[in-house]
């Protein structure tokens, strides 16, 4: 079975979507959120969507994660957290082997609606209509997460964040000379 | 041993450097670069320094990684990339267990120097001053790395980063409500 995990990393609330994509439609496995509001410490948060990434890869065990990666200003501290939330979410998903891609907002609403500026409303009432969520049952982190693994089943391959992780030996083996030691 | 690991994670450069922080002087263990300018792809990038970061605990087994959190302003789009590439270095360390703290430049300067404005020469010259770098031998993002590690060898803490990683099974079972399915 072809997984595939989509993921809207925010530092509030993350969003978690699987998509069976053995068929060209595409059918919901799981879906749902994280809530991380009510934990203080940035760093904590760090801590649980990591551990929750792990947690959902080893249940579900998809092969591939999509996620989002914004391109739109915002300022640069806010910036730097949401880069965090999604450097471990993508540094999980490589120690577990999955392939990673990222697909731009404009993209992801452009696959799904025809529309690079479609508002959230409509990117979840397409997916209604694809029969792949039931109306007003899931927040629109849900949905964008679920959005973004569509995006990446029906389009090729945007940006490919490199090979498939082949374990800790290959990478020794490989790459010895890109740490220098005293 | 007490071993800290302190990093500078770039984009470009990092700088890593092992304290043995069982004397109240320390001692310098490893210090070193990381060279991430001849890898094209960012997702590339971040694959190689988580990749990295578990392969330097994993010679060195340090207890703790002291992290610089820049607080300036920088342009979005580069705070977002820098975001994520002190995420996959957080991801690693805890994954392996270590404890995780982060100082603010200014705090670090000020600890080591007693100057929160000080120039990277001088952070330089004070280590090499405390006989723990000889002169003109590092690079500045390795004696930065290594500025962390001190920092935190001779500050109380500042800011932590959640408790000890206590394994995944103790996770799954105090955080069960956390994940929300279908």
């Amino acid at each position: 079975m072809k997984i595939i995990l989509g993921i809207d990393p925010g530092t509030t609330i993350l969003g978690f979507a699987l998509l069976d994509a053995t068929s060209s439609q595409g059918a919901l496995l799981d879906i749902g959120t994280l809530k991380l509001s009510k934990i203080k410490e940035h760093a904590d948060k760090l801590k649980t969507i990591f551990e929750s990434t792990l947690q959902i890869i080893e249940l579900h065990h998809p092969q591939v994660l999509a996620i989002e990666a914004p391109f739109y200003g915002k300022n640069p501290q806010s910036m730097l957290k949401l880069g965090r939330a999604q450097g471990v979410v993508i540094a999980a998903a490589m120690y577990k082997g999955l392939e990673v891609y990222e697909y731009s907002p404009r993209k992801i609403k452009q696959s799904i609606t025809g529309n690079g500026n479609a508002s959230k409303e409509q990117v979840s009432a397409m997916l209604i209509n694809m029969n792949l969520i039931e109306e007003n049952k899931h927040p629109f982190d849900a949905t964008d997460a679920l959005a973004v693994a569509i995006c990446h089943h029906l389009q090729n391959k945007i940006s490919v964040v490199g090979q498939k992780f082949s374990g800790w030996e290959a990478f020794v083996t490989k790459n010895r000379d890109r740490v220098v030691g005293v």
